[in-house]
């Protein structure tokens, strides 16, 4: 057996996320799968360091494969991206430990969400950021987004009733504005369902005047969804880099 | 009677380009046709400043539409782009004088071609520029773009045998790089059928070597399509303004 580490970009606009469904070919594990499959002519399956939701864009989605026998690395990608349609490449392939999980051993990950303050929509940006005009207080978000730093139960910024344990640690957010264009780096050990999509809404509201920075604290403790911010747009979303020891 | 100019922005990629056709709905025109009579309740008919062909976008097609009455620009504006799918935008609207055609008032017209020069194709803008990795020398296809300037028969770069004159005036070839990205825009009276992009072609044959930059004067000459380079594909050319008095 020799388990092969692949870094993977894709626009996830017209897919239904990463995770392979029964009800749908129209994921990025089950279009990957096909193609690792035939490439080496047996069913493999792949495992991703974790879900993106239907829309949610990657530039560094990083999954591994464990295959019977060894592959020549050059062929291995090149006939993958052949098989692959446009919007799913896959950047590097590398021949790791057996040990290596993409979910398992990944120890940090870093998530991008792009907002577009132009006065009106881009048909060319359009899938790609968030469409959100409205003036936003950078300073008052950056305050907020502080208060969501470090090792927390982020229950309220979950979409889903998870059983399993709904503390993570988020290491840093970053605000930056370059033009009309903001973006928000958020950097930690993992993020729950809908997460980083429900701290942008959140923040975003911060960023209004709707909501008080001083407040997340509070959502923080209540552990309700009710009290955290809207989900912002998948669109806008992108999973930037998976990090390994 | 009232004259609208309307300048508009699209995303062609999945569109049969802009003129009208009886055998599809997917065309810019139809689809804006159909928005603004909406908006005044009976049918009108919008004249662009020239076709686009499937799959090319526009940052500033321009076209007008007459109409019985008087609007109001903001809400005429506001009402279309609700109408319009998010890959069509009217950019801004504007009351002209009833002499104002955007095809026969036009003086000129900018295009630009864009070209991706990254090894890989790149998951974001596949359907915004045309991936072509091979190494270009831009002082070769500067020197071959001088002598495409200026009043000339341009049959040789042209599709279609049109009975109409094939004779144009091309302004300026400006050819830039900034990073791995290279973007030639042309500036001139107007463009044949497909002319930008078989000029493209030629243009990247001689950056590749395969073409002499010194034998362009012949290929002008010649009024034969053979003698031209490939057509480059449709999905790396923007219309990007056009210009009246």
């Amino acid at each position: 057996m020799r388990n092969y580490k692949l870094v993977i970009a894709y626009d996830g606009t017209r897919y239904q996320g990463w995770q392979k469904q029964s009800n749908t070919d129209d994921t990025i594990q089950w279009i990957l799968e096909q193609a690792v499959s035939a490439y080496v002519g047996y069913k493999v399956e792949i495992h991703g360091s974790g879900r993106t939701d239907g829309g949610v864009h990657a530039l560094g989605q990083t999954a591994n494969v464990m295959l019977a026998g060894k592959a020549d690395e050059t062929e291995f990608l090149q006939f993958t991206n052949k098989r692959l349609p446009e919007d799913i490449r896959v950047r590097s392939i590398e021949l790791v430990k057996n040990s290596f999980h993409a979910r398992k051993s990944a120890k940090s990950k870093r998530y991008v969400y792009c907002i577009d303050q132009r006065e009106k929509p881009d048909v060319f940006t359009r899938k790609y950021c968030y469409h959100f005009a409205e003036k936003l207080d950078l300073d008052a978000m950056r305050n907020a987004a502080k208060q969501l730093i470090g090792n927390k139960n982020f229950m309220a910024f979950c979409d889903k009733k998870e059983d399993t344990a709904t503390t993570r640690t988020i290491f840093d957010i970053s605000i930056k504005k370059e033009g009309s264009k903001v973006t928000l780096t958020y950097s930690g050990t993992g993020f729950l369902y809908h997460m980083v999509r429900i701290l942008t809404g959140t923040l975003l509201e911060v960023g209004t005047g709707e909501r008080d920075a001083s407040g997340i604290t509070d959502v923080i403790a209540s552990r309700d969804r009710g009290q955290a911010g809207f989900l912002a747009p998948a669109r806008g979303l992108f999973l930037k880099e998976v990090y390994y020891k």
